[in-house]
């Protein structure tokens, strides 16, 4: 590693974070909730370590290498996530123990939006403030270091996505400089932020509300500023809303960015991923709706609110967004299970979404079907295709890979939560929703995860940092072979 | 397909299997428990069945082609499985609804060992008797399908296993006829058994249970004379010649006939998979009795007896045999589910025992490995290995192709059993029992299936006929270019 060039980095890094304390420490002044010191002292804190990482090395004009790559993308994470922690920590009156604090922060920039606090409703209003917030920024991370960098890096198959995929992606030779299109895609995702914040605000929220959870559905994140998440609303207008900004944000940003670069919706309407994507949304959401309704007499849920709820809780779901529009874990056992089992395919790859992303799945859905095919012409060459073009061999590899990682890992954190003591649904639903982002779970931690110790909650940590960085930057770290020269 | 050829083989196929109602016919003349009326009227019955099928092409010459080969192996368990019902149906004293004498019929010969009867030790003698015989049936007809004709086919990757897999399979030359591979198996199989009703009997059961349980050892069933499974005999050396049978039977077939061969242990010695197969098994059972030790205070269990009932219970799950000796579903949540993810793996390829095997996992793994790997030398060629020398790209898309569809199903199947009602834990665990064929189960139908209704009991069917078929078999009997000419 060229380590003068990482330590710069993540000495901007630190400085520019230090800046985001400043928002929250605004609004506590402005709210005179007391929590401003907090934020200005970690503001001060992480500026001054910024700095000293920065200072020694500000003069090196040694280039990052792609290695290096791997070490500044799970810094990220884990450096901000710890950095995150800080004003919760620091703040006088919050009660929160040092691992939920953490817990906040980590799920917070991961935008997993799992939640250790039970009564957000009385936090201080910076606080609620400053969560939103963390989910927006992560977001801002993930978009730039999908799009711009994990390609670069060779994740799970996307290094080949752009080279390899046909159409679109292909044809758009996103601008070359990663600085030129991450202001690009940043433009895109602070605009679709403020019309989202608008719509909340025009559909009845509170300005602070509209913008806090225009904040954590962009970055389809969850984190809501109530303890009810969207369900505190009880709108059946807020919810169609959210679907529609939740839904925008699981697509693949470099469609986003050829849309509104072509100023034409065609690279929306011909992308076989998110053709795929939203024929799941379609079908699941009838599945839910008829489960619902098959079992409406069990259930307390007014018949005629059905429909929203159902349409709200799978895209929620399906785009690993995670907010709720009614206690969906009181409905009967299979729905949630079923609602689950969405957000391990996720939603498009290059978006804030967690899970599998569905262009994976989608090609070892194809690759299955071939190999059946085999058995009935083993001497045909049949080759694996998305939309028209075969995809090359190597990106099926890559994408096997990450899943055999992806399957091994799950199976090592269900059993270590299983072993601190959690029962089977709580580990299985508490690691699917850390390791694919997604925020609620089911059993003990169906509400929040204010119910288990310190020990799990760590785990989820790992798994929500694993989740978010494709697991295989993290593990690279891990091989011996990364830091021999 | 060529009607009369697969009309010819299971008219013979019924034939044969109606003469294994003979022996239960006479143990009960000899117990006097007056069933045999049900054994001679469905030996009548099944041997008129397969006659009229073969009578009309008994001349017909036209030879069997690969594509023929799916249907009948599908066929053999599905109608087996069905005519193995009939006498438990048409038998005037027993109980059992239809569904459980197919559950029953099924469970046996797909060697899964999954019960829905309590009272098993209040059965006739020659019911009990013909149980166990199902499974030695069943495990007779896996080895012969999966040495002598499921390689053929080209299930899951093991097509190429015997031409790409190096050292001791390759050089074997497998007596290249199938008529005489297939008899040298049933003599190892046959003598295998023998041997094993020896040492139970040695050990102190009486001839009857020792011909049992030696019928469901060595076909690794799991099914038992008696409610407690071994558990009754209460006996550590009973447990520990098990132990050995169970591991013997979950080897690779392939490898005791060249050890039987050559007189030499050395093809034993130089299988990667046996190695892998035994290192897991150990590993595995260090962490259980670890486990079981540290929680022991919470368990009623008498320390001295911790060690035995360990390696039992390791051996039997990780061979898929699911015999018990101990109720395992009353030690902490953590150990049950630790037991049933050994079955995910189960035995090595070309043995009697279920799961994914060990040599599919071996390969997901290198495979995984190899990404990594790919991650920090991009430009590097590197082969995926299994010993020494390296396994055709081919294969290992098979193997792929496999577990996608693995995994595909086992996703179904769950949320089939869990909208049927069942709870997450009884679902997620009966679909691995009997996906993997391995019989025991957690939640409510942890010492049994009789708590389930018939529609999950169907379903179970279903899964344990999959597991059986290595999926594909099945399948490929559903998609239209299989009944394309
Ligand atoms: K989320
Ligand atoms: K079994």
């Amino acid at each position: 590693m060229h380590l003068d060039a990482v330590q710069r980095v993540l000495g901007v890094l630190l400085m520019v974070f230090s800046i985001t304390m400043l928002p929250p420490a605004l609004v506590s002044l402005a709210a005179g909730d007391g929590v401003y010191e907090a934020f200005l002292i970690t503001f001060a804190v992480l500026l001054a370590m910024g700095g000293l990482l920065w200072l020694p090395v500000r003069r090196s004009r040694r280039e990052l290498r792609t290695r290096d790559g791997f070490f500044i993308v799970a810094m990220f994470w884990i450096v901000l996530g710890a950095a995150g922690a800080l004003p919760l920590l620091i703040d006088q009156e919050s009660t929160l123990a040092p691992v939920d604090a953490l817990f906040e922060s980590i799920s917070g920039l991961t935008t997993t939006g799992a939640t250790a606090i039970v009564g957000i409703d009385d936090l201080p209003l910076s606080v609620r403030y400053y969560r939103q917030q963390l989910q927006w920024l992560g977001g801002m991370g993930i978009i730039i270091l999908a799009v711009a960098i994990l390609p670069m890096l060779g994740i799970g198959g996307m290094q080949l996505y752009r080279a390899e995929l046909p159409g679109p992606v292909k044809d758009a030779k996103l601008t070359p400089r990663i600085a030129q299109t991450a202001k690009a895609l940043w433009y895109i995702y602070i605009g679709l932020t403020v019309v989202c914040a608008l719509a909340y605000w025009l559909a009845g929220m509170t300005p602070f509300d509209a913008v806090g959870h225009a904040f954590s559905t962009i970055a389809t994140g969850g984190f809501s500023t109530h303890d009810e998440s969207i369900g505190y609303f009880d709108s059946p207008l807020i919810q169609m809303i959210a679907v529609v900004f939740m839904l925008i944000s699981a697509v693949n940003y470099s469609l986003h960015f050829m849309v509104w670069r072509r100023r034409s919706t065609e690279p929306w309407r011909s992308d076989p991923e998110l053709r795929v994507f939203l024929g799941v949304v379609v079908v699941m959401t009838v599945l839910i709706l008829g489960g619902l309704l098959i079992y409406q007499a069990a259930h307390d849920l007014p018949r005629g609110e059905t429909w929203h709820h159902a349409i709200f809780q799978v895209v929620s779901f399906a785009t690993t967004t995670g907010y709720t529009s009614v206690p969906h874990y009181t409905w009967p056992a299979f729905l949630p299970v079923l609602l689950l089992f969405l957000a391990f395919m996720g939603g498009c790859a290059n978006s804030t979404s967690g899970g599998l992303k569905v262009v994976r799945v989608l090609l070892l859905w194809r690759q299955g079907s071939r190999e059946i095919m085999r058995l009935i012409h083993p001497q045909a060459q049949i080759p694996v295709k998305i939309g028209a073009r075969p995809v090359n061999e190597r990106v099926i590899d890559a994408v096997w890979g990450f899943f055999a990682t992806y399957v091994v890992l799950f199976t090592v954190l269900m059993l270590t939560l299983m072993a601190m003591g959690l029962d089977q649904v709580t580990a299985f639903s508490a690691t699917a929703s850390g390791l694919n982002n997604l925020g609620p779970a089911l059993g003990d931690v169906a509400a929040n995860f204010a119910a288990v110790g310190a020990g799990p909650k760590l785990v989820m940590c790992v798994a929500m940092i694993m989740g978010r960085l494709e697991i295989f930057t993290l593990l690279v770290l891990f091989t011996p072979a990364f830091w021999r020269r």
